[in-house]
C-alpha cells in the first residue's frame, strides 16, 4: 500500500476510538486523519485536534462544536449531535470510517458511511445487532467492505480467509466469562457496579464491561457474527476461554479448527481492519508461548442467562435483536447508576423481550421504531423492579 | 469435485499408508486406488488388493510380487523393490501419489513420481529433508502440487492459505515433546526401545516414533519446512504442547498467530491433502472444546540435543540434512536391535555430521552419495561405542 488512507473515526474519544488513534500514531506513513467525531469528553478531543489535524469534527452539543471551531479557527470545521456525526462519517476524501460510538447511537452515521462509499471498520456491534441485514444489504449494494474490529470477529474473518465457506462446520466465538466466571461463591443479586467494571482481560468501555459481564455481549457478537458472515444461529457456538489469547475459532467439516490468537489488546483487531489486506507490524506484543496455558469450557447459561435470550432473539428475527439491544442499554444504565441489581439486567431483557411485538426489520426507521418502543418498555419494567 | 480421484499408494501397509486406505473407504465415491507398494507384509497387501482392486501392486522382494501376480492371475501386475516402486508412482491414469514409503527409500519413487506428473501427498519427510532443494524445483518445473501429510505441515499449510507470505514472522512447529518430555527423572542413558516407542499422543511407525521420543523428529520437520514453504531456519521454530491439539501455528508480524487444531489422528491431515481444495467431512472425531487445557513449552534442547543438530545441519545446507537423516536412521535401526544407548543416537549423528565433508546438492546422486557415506559413516562410529 503506497497510498495513505484517510480516516473517520467515529466515537475518538471512547475506548476504540483511542486505540485507533494509537495505530494510526504508529503508522503515519499508511494513514491520515480527516474527521473526528466525539462526545463530551472536549479536552481530549482538543489534543486529538492538535496532534492528527482533522479538517472536520463533531461533538456532541452545538455550545462545544461552536467553541472549537473559534479556538481552532481556520483549521477545523465543526459540527454537532447526530447530524455532525452523520458529516464526519460521509465527508469527501475519506476512505475508511472506524465506527466506534458505542450502542444505537451508532447506527445512523454507520449507515451515512456505507451510502458514501466508505470502507467500514466495525466496532460499533449495536449497528449489527439492531440492523444487520439492512447494513449489509447496503453495504454490498454501494459496494464497501465491512471489516469488523471486534476481536472475536476479527478472529473469525482470519480464520475463514482462505477457507472454503462450503466447509464450515460452525464458528467458535470466545468469551473471557467476565469478573465472574470463577467467582462461583459470589451471589450475582448483591455484585457492584464496581465489582461489574473489573475485567479480568480487556480494558474496554463500561457498557460493553458490564455487559461482558452477564455474557450478553457474546450474545450481540453471536448476532453480529450471524450478519457479517451469514451463518445461522445454530452454526455460531460459544466457549469460554478465560485467558482471552485465542480470539475465536471456526471448526470445518473435516474435524479441523482454525483458530486466530494474540496478546488481548484492541489495537490488534483494529490495526488488522485499518491496514487490510496487509497486516501492520507490531499490532500487539507478540505472545509468549512458553508457560501458557489455554483453557475452554462450556458457557454456564443457568447463571448467564443473558445468552440465552440474544439466541432467542436471533431466532425471532426482525425487530427481536432491536428489541434485546434496547432493553440492555437502558438496564445497564439503570445498573451503573446504582438503580437496578445486576441480575435485574435479565429480567428487565426478558420481560421486554418477551412481551414485544416483533415486526419486520425492512427499514431503519423499523428498527429506530422498535429501539425506541423497547427502551420505553425496559423503563416500565425497571420502575416495577424499584418499587 | 465430480471427478474421481485416482490414488497410488507408495507404503500401502505402514501405518500412513493404512490411515489412507481408511480415508478412501471412507470416501468411495471420491477416490479410486490404482497402485500400491507395500514391503513385507503380504497378508495385509493381499487384504488391500481385495478391497480396493488396484491394477499394479509393488512387493520388496521378487518372488512375493511373483506369488501375488499368479495368485491374482488377471487382476493384478505386480513389481518388486525400487523399480517396482518407481513403476507404482508413475503409472498412468493416476492423479495423486500418497508418498508414505519411511525413510530415505521414499525419495527415488517421490521423484518419479513428480516427473511423471502426478500430484504428491507427502508423508515421507526424509525426501524432503535429503532432497528438498531438488524435489521443489523438479515439481515447479513439472507443474505438480506438493501436499504435505505430516499434521505438523497440514496445519501450517492451512494457517498459511488466505494470508500474505511477506506477513509471516515465523512458522511454529509444534512437538508433543514425546514420551520423555514429563519423565525429568530418568535417565536417558537407560531408556528401552519399548519405552521410547509409547508415545503418548500418536500411533506412527516405529522409526517415528523413536524420533520423536529424541526430538529429532522434529528436527527434520524444521528442514521439511524450509523446503516446503520457502522460510529460512530463523523463520522457523519449535513449542511443545504436550496435548497434540494445535498441530502448528504461523506467527504474523502484527502478532497474530493462526493456528490449526483437531482430534490427533493423520486421518486428518491425510484427508486434507487427498481432498484438497475441498475438505472431507468427519476425517476426524471433533474435538471437544470443553474441558480442554493446551499447554505449551520452550523445548528443552539440553536434555533433547538432537533438535539443535538439525537446526545445524540446515543451516550448513547442502548434502548436510541428508548425512543427519542418513545417520539417524542408522543409529535409530541400532537403537531398536538393543545395539546402542537412546542417547547414543545423539552421540552418533553429532559423530558424523561434525566429520561430515558436505558438498552441494544439486543432483539425486549427490545426496545419495551423502546418504551412503554416511551410513557407513555412522555404522563406524557404532562399532567404536559398541567396544
Amino acid at each position: 500500500m503506497s497510498t495513505i488512507k484517510s480516516l473517520t473515526v467515529l466515537g475518538s474519544t471512547g475506548s476504540i476510538g483511542r486505540s485507533t488513534l494509537d495505530v494510526v500514531r504508529a503508522n503515519p506513513e499508511k494513514f491520515t486523519v480527516t474527521a473526528l467525531a466525539a462526545g463530551r469528553n472536549i479536552g481530549l478531543l482538543k489534543e486529538q485536534i492538535e496532534e492528527f489535524n482533522p479538517s472536520y469534527v463533531s461533538t456532541l452539543t452545538t455550545e462545544d462544536a461552536l467553541a472549537l471551531e473559534s479556538e481552532f479557527k481556520g483549521r477545523v470545521k465543526a459540527g454537532a449531535g447526530a447530524d455532525g456525526a452523520v458529516t464526519a462519517a460521509s465527508i469527501d476524501g475519506v476512505d475508511m470510517v472506524v465506527s466506534a460510538i458505542t450502542g444505537a447511537a451508532g447506527l445512523m452515521p454507520t449507515m451515512a458511511a456505507i451510502e458514501a462509499g466508505k470502507d467500514i471498520a466495525l466496532a460499533n456491534k449495536e449497528s449489527m445487532v439492531v440492523a444487520g441485514s439492512i447494513i449489509m444489504d447496503a453495504a454490498s449494494a454501494a459496494g464497501v467492505s465491512i471489516l469488523p474490529v471486534d476481536s472475536e470477529h476479527s478472529a473469525l474473518f482470519q480464520s475463514l480467509s482462505g477457507h472454503r465457506v462450503a466447509d464450515v462446520r460452525r464458528v467458535i466465538l470466545t468469551a473471557s466469562g467476565g469478573p465472574f466466571f470463577n467467582a462461583k461463591d459470589i451471589d450475582l443479586d448483591y455484585v457492584t457496579p464496581e465489582q461489574a467494571l473489573n475485567h479480568p482481560r480487556w480494558s474496554m468501555g463500561k457498557k460493553v464491561t458490564i455487559d461482558s459481564a452477564t455474557l450478553i455481549n457474546k450474545g450481540l457478537e453471536v448476532i453480529e457474527a450471524r450478519w457479517l458472515f451469514g451463518f445461522p444461529a445454530e452454526k455460531i457456538s460459544v466457549s469460554i476461554h478465560p485467558q482471552s489469547i485465542v480470539h475465536s475459532m471456526v471448526e470445518y467439516i473435516d474435524g479441523s479448527i482454525i483458530s486466530q490468537m494474540g496478546t488481548a489488546d484492541m489495537r490488534g483487531p483494529i490495526a488488522y481492519a485499518l491496514g487490510y489486506p496487509e497486516r501492520l507490524a507490531d499490532s500487539v506484543a507478540p505472545l509468549g508461548l512458553d508457560g501458557l496455558s489455554l483453557e475452554f469450557f462450556a458457557p454456564d447459561t443457568k447463571r448467564f442467562p443473558c445468552l440465552t435470550l440474544a439466541y432467542s432473539a436471533l431466532r425471532v428475527g426482525g425487530t427481536g435483536p432491536a428489541v434485546l439491544n434496547a432493553a440492555d442499554e437502558v438496564a445497564v444504565e439503570e445498573f451503573l447508576g446504582g438503580n437496578i441489581r445486576f441480575t435485574d439486567i435479565y429480567r428487565v431483557i426478558d420481560s421486554v423481550l418477551s412481551g414485544a411485538i416483533v415486526r419486520e426489520a425492512a427499514t431503519i426507521e423499523d428498527v429506530l421504531d422498535a429501539d425506541n418502543e423497547a427502551r420505553g418498555k425496559a423503563r416500565e419494567v425497571i420502575r416495577t423492579l424499584r418499587k
